[in-house]
């Protein structure tokens, strides 16, 4: 079973409170990127897996899908996204990704954000996404990005120029990274670009589109904070087909 | 036109004494993953995009290539190619990759090697690749990475734990990048993944697979200094096919 750290009251505390959860999809920079990768919502069937509140989970019902099946290992963020939602076309389910069973060709679009590197066995998870989206179905999901996720001590250095810097070191060794994130000893697995793109291929599907995030002037001149974010890549986003 | 340090006497002979040219395909570390990313050769038309010395080109009809053009901006380059080669089936020419032209569905196969990083117009070149491809050609090449390429100071430095560790910074911000490497300001430049991998599937490219190299333990037990590479990806290595 994953590492269900949503669960811990110290780390619930903490996150709960972050932009992206208290304001939803406008706390998340990323966001507009995203909803550039996505296909058009009308009348899908979706499944949202690591749904946390419901905050995209309720938007692609705004978004004219059929039905939303929104997923997560923590109870905490079920309850709350069942508090949060009045809509009987979104069902939400407590489930570990790691053991995820769905229906064959069930859906049209499985969407993930921020959750798939929490996941040990990701050429499980792909293959069963894979054999539950319809043909021609979409997977769109965000990962925390590979540069960011490598070293062994991944934080902000300084270059010599006393440029902001981000190491990287351990690249090509995959597997446990283990961080403090409002709590100690966060779970994460770290994967090269090239395995999650080849464990994408060699699963049947498409590579449709990567997007390494940065931000845009735009978004800079409104919040100066996320200027950072040029100098690597924290977020990876990905689109693929079934073929 | 593209800088041509490969004329420069001062650059030329400290490179023509690195052991993948000494010593041709097989001084290459990442010869063996270029070689499992490339189609069957047998009476294909292939192109080899900055072909140096000509061990790729020469490698191509041994394994039963119709024919190879190889290309290079080096005039020293292709005029030892041509005293190397002994093939009425390979021919050597001068050219600029930044203002190629090719003739339409000439090739099955495009092949470069460490040469599209000193391209400015990365998309016009994949378009004239594009052209001259017949349809379901491939185009296979290598680049050095943007990790590797990235930082204003790309050069290893220790973490505090003193291992060595890749400095990232300008990750976002494409463009020149001037490094001295048996010469002085040897001019780059550096793209993201996510350009290099959109330009190829905007072009109509479909993306087959991205190898960030690393080297095998064998390969390490063999040249102990290999082991480095595991800490971040010098060389990308992509193949795609056209559709």
């Amino acid at each position: 079973m994953a590492q269900n750290i949503y669960d811990n009251p110290e780390f619930f505390a903490g996150y709960s409170q972050l932009p992206r959860q208290v304001d939803g999809l406008s706390g998340a920079p990323e966001w507009p990127a995203i909803k550039a990768m996505l296909p058009d919502l009308t009348a899908k069937r979706v499944v949202d897996l690591g749904c946390g509140f419901g905050w995209a989970s309720r938007w692609f019902r705004e978004q004219g899908a059929a039905s939303v099946l929104g997923l997560d290992l923590s109870k905490n963020m079920i309850e709350r996204a069942r508090a949060d939602t009045k809509d009987a076309g979104i069902e939400y389910r407590i489930a570990d990704l790691e053991t995820l069973q769905l229906p064959e060709a069930a859906f049209d679009l499985a969407y993930s954000a921020l959750t798939f590197h929490y996941i040990r066995d990701f050429e499980r998870l792909i293959r069963t996404i894979y054999a539950a989206l319809a043909p021609s179905g979409d997977v769109v999901f965000t990962i925390e990005h590979p540069i960011f996720m490598a070293a062994a001590h991944p934080h902000w250095i300084m270059d010599e120029d006393g440029r902001k810097t981000w190491p990287v070191n351990g690249y090509s060794l995959e597997g446990e990274r283990r961080t403090d994130w409002f709590t100690k000893g966060v779970l994460k697995y770290h994967r090269t670009l090239e395995t999650t793109i080849s464990t994408l291929i060699d699963a049947g599907f498409e590579l449709r589109r990567i997007k390494e995030f940065a931000p845009t002037s735009q978004q800079i001149a409104a919040n100066p904070d996320l200027a950072e974010e040029l100098e690597r890549p924290m977020m990876l986003l990905v689109s693929a087909r079934k073929r």
